[in-house]
This record gives C-alpha cells, structure tokens and sequence, in this order.
C-alpha cells in the first residue's frame, strides 16, 4: 500500500507518472529495450530528451534569450559552478543567507574565492527572508544570490527584491511553484528531485549574454557554454531523470503550469497552516507570517514527548516523512509537486484529531 | 519483445536486473513507496546505498587502503576532477591518449593547467596501446593517466604499465571486467554506464593517501576528500543509479566477481573475433591484435554498401547498436556485463550467414 510521503527530498511522485514508468520499463517506445539501455544519441532518445526540455521551457516560460539545460549533480554542484562561471577573476558574489541552503552556496562560493554574506538570517532564527534595503552589496559584486525557499526554516521569500544587481535564484524547493522573475535573474536554477523527477541532476536557465561574457577556460563538466552548444548531450547524461522529469512536466502542464502548481501548493500548505493556527498554539510554527513556505511547512508540538509521539502515530497511520530536520527538530510537512492535495487533507484532519483525542 | 543490444552505452542491463526493479518500482522493501522517493537519510535508502558501495568493494577486490566512492556525472565528470583534486598548484599531469576518450580527458586537464600528452596513438591509427618504453614522461609530473579501454577504437591494454608514477586509469568501458592492479593507481574511476548501472555517475577508488595529500580547498562538490568523509552522501546522491548498480554488483559477484566477468567478456569476444578471422578477409578488424578489445570489437565490411545493408539487416533481425562510431564509420559489437553469452552467439551466426548467404 502506497503511504502518503512528506519527505523533504527525494520525495513523493504522482502515482500516474511512477506507473507509466513502470508499465514501459522494459521496452519504451517499442524499441525492445529499457529507456535505461538506450544510446542518448539514438532517435528515441533524442526525442525524449528534446521534449523534457522543451516543456522545461515551455511550462517555465523562459524568454527565449534563456538557455535551459540540465546538469547531473543537483543544486550543490550549481553551488560550485555559479562562481566558477560568473565569476572568473572579475569581482564577486553577494549571498542572501536567509537558511542552511543559502549558507552552503555561499560557503562552496568561498571556496573558490571572495564571495561574501550579504543578509544574514541567523541573528532573526532563520524565520524571515530580507527586503531589499537589508541588503548590504559591497563594490566590485558580480551577482546577488538567493533562494527561494529555506527548506529547514521553511520560510519562502515572497517578492523578488529590488536590487541593482544581476541575480542568480537557487529555486530547488518551489521550482515551477511561483512564477519567475526572468527579469531580474541571470540565472535560476533548482535539483529536480524535489518538484520535478527523481535525484540526479539540475535545471538550469541561464541568460544568453551572461553565457557570451563567461571568461575562464574551464574543463567541459562545469562550463556552461558546453551544455548550451550540445543540448546537455555532450556527453552521456542522466537519462532517467530526464526522462521522468519530461512526464512530470507534461503532469504540471496539463494541471494548468505554474499558475496551476502555485494554487495547488497553496491550497496545500493552507490545509496544514489553517489546523496549526486554529489549534489554540498546541501546534507552533516559528516563521514569520508572511514568510511562511508552501512547500515546507514546519510545526512544533508542546512537548519532545508529543512530538515523539505525533510522529509514531503519524507514521503508523501511513503519513510519513514528517520528522523535522535533524538541524532543528520538531516536525516538517513537505507538500511537493508529486504530493496529491488529499494527502495534504489526510495529514491535516490527523493533526487534528491527535491534538482533539490524543489521535 | 526485446532485442540484443550491441550498444556503447548505455547498453544493455541484464533481464533479471531489470525486472526485479519494475517488480518494486512502486513500493520498495514494504516501505509504501518507490526507492525514488525516499529520503537519502531513511534506513531503508541507507541500507541500499551502504550494501551498493559495499558490493563495489567486494567485487572489484579494492583493498582497505583504498576509498570506494559515487559521483554524478560520469567519468567525463572525473576528467575534471582528477587533475582539480591531484595536481593543485603542483606539477602537471600525464596523458595516454590511445583514443578519443585519452585526447578528451587530457583537453580538460589542459584546461585547469599544464598537462601534457605521454604518448599519442593518432600516429599509429589508435590501433594499439603503448608500451612502457614509448611514454615520455617530462619533469614535475604528478600522475600518469591511462584509459584502460578505448571503445571507439576497439583496442584495450593488455598489461598495466611499468612506470614509476603514481597512475590513474579511467576504466569506465572494461571496469570490473578485468583484474585492477591496486599497487600500481593512486586512482581508478569509470562512468557506471556500461558495466555497472544505468548512466549518471562515476564509480572512484581513490587511495586513502592520495587523499591526505590534497591541498586545494575546493567546492565540496568537487572535492574527493567530501565524497569519502560522507560516505558518498553529503548532498542527495544519485539514487536510481546506486540502486541498480547494487543489483547488478550482486549478480557480477554471483556470476564469478572480475574472474567471471573478464572470461565471460572474453568469450563473447572470441565467438565474434572467430567469425571475422575465418571470414577471408571479408570482415576486418584493423586493431593490433594483441591490443584487440573484449568489450568493443570494431569491424569493417569489404564496400559502404555492404556495411549499410549489414546494419539494415541485423537490426531487422533484432541486432541493434550494431553501428560504429560517427568518427570512425564502419560497424561495432559492444560487449558489455549485460549482454548474455546468447547474444554475442546470435550475432556470430548472423554475420556467418550474411557473409555465406548475403543474409
């Protein structure tokens, strides 16, 4: 029996997506062989990774002056290869650290050279994202980095901040859950594995003319430009990933894109957030009202041992995944792109009556 | 209805392999869910992960001076990796360029520094490998890189190469189908995409004290070091592909471990190297024989229009992946772990019948 999954990462798929999969895994398209054992220069290949990243587009609504590829690592890799590209020897990157995600960008930044914190959101508990006046850029600042959604904290950042800077969007945890501001990023990127496909690979959209002024010679792997020129097919890519995230797609498509996804991940994170505050503060969320995440909703119960206990019966009761992050504790529903709103009611209607019966 | 599969990767997967994982695509070990959708840090997924690199040691007989590790991206990803990891600031890197996958790894080492070419096998048609008295190794060399199996040319190495430095042997189109002289590399990778798993990773054997003496601070994603401190899991590793690469560990150990493998490649070789050798010249195999590879055996027919006619042909008989490299032209039977004893017979008999009887 399929549980209801509110996992952070990996996470839930849709059903109907899994067993498509499933139904074609021994002979796609029929080819006579597994999607896995295809040649990713042959023909039936080459139309299913056509496809995925043109829906890529299509659903993301990237102008036609973005770039979009896919690069196998996830979003830590893009953490490595922002600066490498960006930056070169001229300048350097602004981090917004409003959580653990933007800590760790900006410590794989400095790792490569002289990227600095440019918002701090510990000193606030990592319970709000900053406005645009808090931010403090320094001279010879390359780009401003972000990200969209702190999925510890769960706390989101709600409009794009008005800074007078090209800007770079980590987005792993609400890709194609908000519309883009593709005016003010040179570069939006996210791992799929949490919207979009299983774990292997980023998204990556990047503007044509940041590409054309990328200055240092770099090995194929980590340039840019290479997956531009070939398609993410300059060398073997992450087939399977890319083949689901092309029906996952062809799924957010058909449920009315990102207006479609944005609605229905609200009408998620409202079903839990409406039970937390009409609990008589028996369930706490710590984050700032108007940053409150859709996509990770975090709850604190009255005692360790209610906690302990809420996540015994929740878990027994086929709703899992609901244990908070080791960093912080207490308890966390993801409510991602594969997770079906009645999941979400599920787990609202449990709260609920632990806290009205002991469950 | 399924066909053999003569690809260069991906390729073929083994039956068994692939059904087991459709069996329980959609609820792994009672868990309720698909192992895509489970978080990396669950005991369930752990318990895969650890049993997957495990294996990997197991298998290839890697000793416990040595770190088995997984990385996204192949061995194209590696390309950069190693020189990033070994060379730092000192001395330069080594390169046998016995083929396209030599040339390609030392145009990214040039790329981060002063790597340079040991021995060049374009003036002898990349027909053979070197000896170890043709390598010219200059001052201040850090590694010697080799590739133990060019797939485009069809040539292999047959013994590891006497030479006093450290080497590192990209073995992504032979790995595990021969024995590893652990004595002689500081450093074995290879993409899992032929013998292994399904594309999107690199398996790396890494001596522990090449580790120690790393000194560039690098991006955590990049750094060899992180992938041994974490047991591969410092960020969302690539799930599906450890996964399998598990099941297909298993059944390599089953079916003899590197012994089984290397004499089971060999002999699906052989039934395709007797056909053309006894063929009177009608198929010809242009490598060095004693250079000639067990897992990609090249072959050129007498005229252009018989090779298309035999291509046309053998994929209408359910031969597939038949067709040589772009570069090179011509037809090519890649031999890969996945592909049955059975398979290598069929196409044996088919190209005596073409042959005998215009097919």
């Amino acid at each position: 029996m399929r549980v209801d999954n509110f996992g952070a990462g990996p996470c839930t798929l849709p059903l109907p997506v899994l067993e498509e999969a499933q139904e074609e895994f021994l002979d796609f398209a029929g080819s006579g062989m597994s999607v896995l054992e295809m040649s990713h220069r042959s023909d039936v290949y080459s139309a299913v990774h056509a496809e995925a990243l043109s829906l890529a587009r299509e659903v993301s609504g990237a102008p036609a002056h973005f770039e979009v590829v896919v690069i196998p690592g996830g979003a830590t890799m893009q953490f490595a290869m922002v600066p490498l590209n960006l930056l070169g020897n001229r300048g350097r990157g602004a981090y917004v650290a409003a959580g653990s995600w933007g800590v760790l960008a900006l410590g794989d930044a400095q790792r490569w050279g002289d990227s600095y914190c440019a918002w701090d959101g510990k000193p606030h508990g990592y319970t709000r994202m900053p406005v645009a006046e808090e931010v403090a850029i320094q001279p010879d600042t390359a780009y401003l980095h972000l990200t969209s959604n702190e999925t510890i904290g769960g706390i989101r950042m709600v409009e794009s901040l008005d800074v007078d800077l090209p800007q770079v969007c980590d987005m792993s945890s609400d890709f194609l859950a908000r519309p883009i501001d593709w005016d003010r990023y040179d570069l939006v990127y996210g791992g799929v594995q949490k919207n979009l496909a299983p774990a292997g690979m980023a998204l990556v959209f990047i503007r044509r003319s940041v590409l054309e002024n990328i200055s240092p010679v770099l090995p194929r792997m980590l340039d840019y430009r290479w997956y531009a020129e070939k398609d993410s097919l300059g060398n073997t890519p992450p087939v399977f990933p890319i083949y689901l995230m092309g029906k996952m797609l062809k799924r957010l498509r058909d449920l009315g894109g990102i207006p479609g996804l944005e609605e229905r991940t609200a009408r998620k994170a409202g079903l839990v957030y409406d039970v937390i505050d009409q609990s008589d503060g028996y369930y706490h969320n710590p984050v700032v009202r108007r940053y409150r995440s859709h996509t990770n909703v975090v709850f604190r119960l009255p005692t360790p041992e209610a906690e302990a206990r809420f996540l015994r019966e929740s878990q027994a009761a086929g709703l899992v995944g609901l244990r908070g992050h080791k960093s912080v504790g207490g308890c966390r529903a993801s409510l991602y792109a594969g997770l079906e709103v009645d999941s979400a009611a599920r787990l609202a209607s449990f709260m609920d009556d632990f806290r009205l019966n002991g469950a």
